[in-house]
C-alpha cells in the first residue's frame, strides 16, 4: 500500500514498491474505470488496428513544462494532447499511446495523482487507450519534479493526402483560433504573475477537428500541423522552406485574445512565436478555405477559425509575411532559439 | 551550425537552433548513413507493416543510467536495445522505434554525439530503424545529464504463443547466460570502484535469440521476459504470482561470471535481483528445455544458455525456492524497491 506522501527512490526499482506504485496510483488512474489489473500498463501491449492493413502512424513526444500545473491543464493532459495530436494533423487517427513518467524522488503522491487523473480524463476525451507504460524514479539532486513521455499509434484516416508537395499558389492557411493561450498561460504561471483571470492553456485534443476536416474535405486538406514549441511562426517558417514558396498571412484576421496580446506586449514576446496547444494550421485547397474555417469553427474548441493567409510563388529565398494592420509589411522569422523555456 | 560545446536551452526551443540539433547531429547518428534529410526524425513516422495485418505491439520505457556511460554501453545503446527487448520477448519483430531525447542544459555536445553514434549502432545491430523522435532541453537546475525514452512497434511473430496461462508443471526455465554484468558494471562506475577490467554490462538486442527460438520451438516456447531492473528474482515472483505456481531453482546451474559475484558480495547486493540488459529468460514446454538452451548458446551473446529451474505445482501462497550449492533452500522474494539505483 502507498503509506508515504512522497516518491521514494524504490519506487522506481522495478520490485514491490513499483508495483504498488503501478496498481495503486496509475492504473486506477488511466486504466478502464475501476481497472486494478497489473496485465494493463504491462511492458508492452498488442493494439488490434481494426483500418485497412500495412500501415501505422507512429509518434512520441517528451513533455518537462514548469509548472506541472497551470491555469487549464498540466503536464498529464498536455502529454496525453499532445501526442494525440502529433497523429491528428498527420492525419491519423489515434488508436493507442504510452505513458512513461519519470518523477523525482520526494515528488507529492498527490499530486502524482492529479496529473495522472488529469492524463486519465484526457485520454478517454480523445478517445484514445493507454495501453503500455514505465515508471522510473530519479534522486531529488538530480531532476525537478517531473518528464512524462508519450508515444502514440495510429492509423490513417480514409481521404487524407497530406504532404509537403501538395502545396500550391492560391492556398488558404486556415487558423483554428488565438494564438498564444498555452505559452503566455504557462509564462505567466512560472513567473507567478497574475495578469487576469482568464488566461488559461488552449490544451485540446485536436483530433476530432481533424477527422472532420478530413472527412468533409478530404483531399482538399492538404496539410495539417499544430503549432507548439515556435508557434504559428515556425509553422509557416517550415512550410515556406520546405516548399520554396512565398507565405502571406494577415494580421488583422489573426485571432489573438486581448489578454495574451496585453501578456505578451508586457514581457516583450512575440504571439506569432507563442506556443499553442489546442491550436490547429491546416493549408487547404484556395476556394475550400471558408468552408473549412466553418468546420472548424462548429467545434467549440475551434470558434474563431479563420482563414489567415495564403500560400504564394515560388521565391529564392521564400519569405513569410505579415499584412500588418497599419497596411505595412514584415517577414516572419523562424524563431531561433527558446522564447518561451519549457512550456510544453 | 553547432558552434557551442555544451547544450543551450535555446536548443530545446522548437526553432533554428532545434533544427541545427537535430539536422547535425541527431540525424547522421540515428539516419541511414549519411542522412540530412530533416524529412525523417519527423513529428511522427509511417510505418509499412509487412506481416499478416490487423496487430501491432506497442512498448516504450525511459532510461535515467547514471553514468551516462559505462562499461559495455551508455544511455544511448541501452535505450536502443532495451526497447528492442521488450517487444522481442513479446514474441514480437521490432519494425521501427522513436527516441526522445531530454537533455539538460550544458550538456557536452561531444557526449551527446557519442550517445547517438551508439544508440545508432545498436538500432543498426538490431536491424530496426529509428523513425522518429523528440528533442527538449531542461535548464541546468532542473535536471542531470539526460533521459532517453525508446518506444517501439512491432509484429507478432508467426507461432508465437505467449502468456502465463501457457504455464504448467514441468516447464523449463532457461537462462540465456550470466546474472547481474549490468547492474554490476555501472553500480561500480558509478562508485569508481574498479574491481575488475572485465567487469562489463551485457547490454544486447535479444531479437535474434528471441526470432530463433520461435522459428525452431514455436509453441513450445510459452513465456519470455528479460530480467532488467529487480533481476532473475522479480521475474521469477511475477511468474508465480501469476500463474499461482511454485518454481524452483537451482544454484549451481545458474551461470555467475567469478567477478561478478565477487563484486556483488563484496556490495552485500544478490545477483539474482541485480539488472541485466542482455539476458533472456525463457519458459518451453518440459521436453524442450536443453534444446532451447543449445538454440541459445549457438549465438555468442548466449554462449552459456542453460536450464535453471522447473515451474511447479499450485500452491498458495505461490514460493520461488533456490536450491542452493550446498544442498539446503531458500526462499527467493520480490525485490522491495531499489537496490541498484538507476541502471537502465
Amino acid at each position: 500500500m502507498i503509506t508515504d506522501e512522497h516518491i521514494l527512490l524504490a519506487h522506481g526499482g522495478g520490485g514491490q514498491l513499483t508495483a504498488e506504485l503501478i496498481e495503486e496510483v496509475i492504473l486506477p488512474a488511466l486504466g478502464p474505470a475501476g481497472a486494478q489489473d497489473a496485465s494493463r500498463l504491462n511492458d508492452s501491449a498488442t493494439v488490434v488496428l481494426p483500418g485497412p492493413p500495412g500501415q501505422v502512424v507512429f509518434t512520441t513526444d517528451s513533455y518537462i513544462v514548469q509548472p506541472l500545473e497551470f491555469p487549464g491543464g498540466d503536464i498529464g493532459k498536455l502529454a496525453v494532447c499532445g501526442t494525440v495530436n502529433d497523429l491528428a494533423v498527420s492525419g491519423a487517427a489515434a488508436r493507442a499511446i504510452s505513458l512513461a513518467l519519470v518523477l523525482a524522488e520526494g515528488l507529492e503522491v498527490a499530486l502524482l495523482r492529479r496529473v495522472l487523473a488529469s492524463a486519465g480524463a484526457a485520454a478517454r476525451g480523445a478517445g484514445v487507450a493507454v495501453v503500455t507504460g514505465d515508471t522510473k524514479v530519479m534522486p531529488r539532486a538530480a531532476l525537478d519534479g517531473m518528464v512524462i513521455n508519450t508515444a502514440g499509434v495510429g492509423e490513417p484516416l480514409a481521404g487524407a493526402e497530406l504532404g509537403f508537395e501538395r502545396l500550391a499558389a492560391g492556398d488558404a492557411v486556415v487558423l483554428s483560433g488565438p494564438l498564444g493561450e498555452h505559452g503566455l498561460a504557462v509564462m505567466c504561471a512560472r513567473e507567478a504573475l497574475s495578469l487576469s483571470a482568464d488566461l488559461a492553456s488552449d490544451c485540446a485534443a485536436l483530433n476530432g477537428l481533424t477527422a472532420r476536416l478530413i472527412a468533409e474535405l478530404g483531399p482538399a486538406v492538404r496539410f495539417m500541423r499544430d503549432p507548439t514549441r515556435g508557434g504559428l511562426a515556425a509553422i509557416l517558417a517550415e512550410i515556406a522552406a520546405a516548399t520554396g514558396r512565398n507565405i502571406e498571412i494577415i494580421e488583422a484576421d489573426i485571432p489573438v485574445h486581448p489578454t495574451v496580446l496585453a501578456a505578451a506586449e508586457m514581457l516583450g514576446l512575440d504571439v506569432l512565436s507563442a506556443a499553442n496547444e489546442g491550436k490547429l494550421v491546416a493549408v487547404v485547397a484556395p476556394e475550400a478555405g471558408e468552408r473549412a474555417a466553418a468546420i472548424l469553427a462548429a467545434d467549440p474548441i475551434a470558434r474563431r477559425a479563420a482563414v489567415i493567409g495564403r500560400i504564394g510563388e515560388p521565391a529564392s529565398p521564400p519569405l513569410v509575411e505579415l499584412l500588418t494592420r497599419s497596411g505595412g509589411r514584415r517577414v516572419v522569422q523562424m524563431p531561433y532559439g527558446e522564447e518561451l523555456p519549457r512550456i510544453c
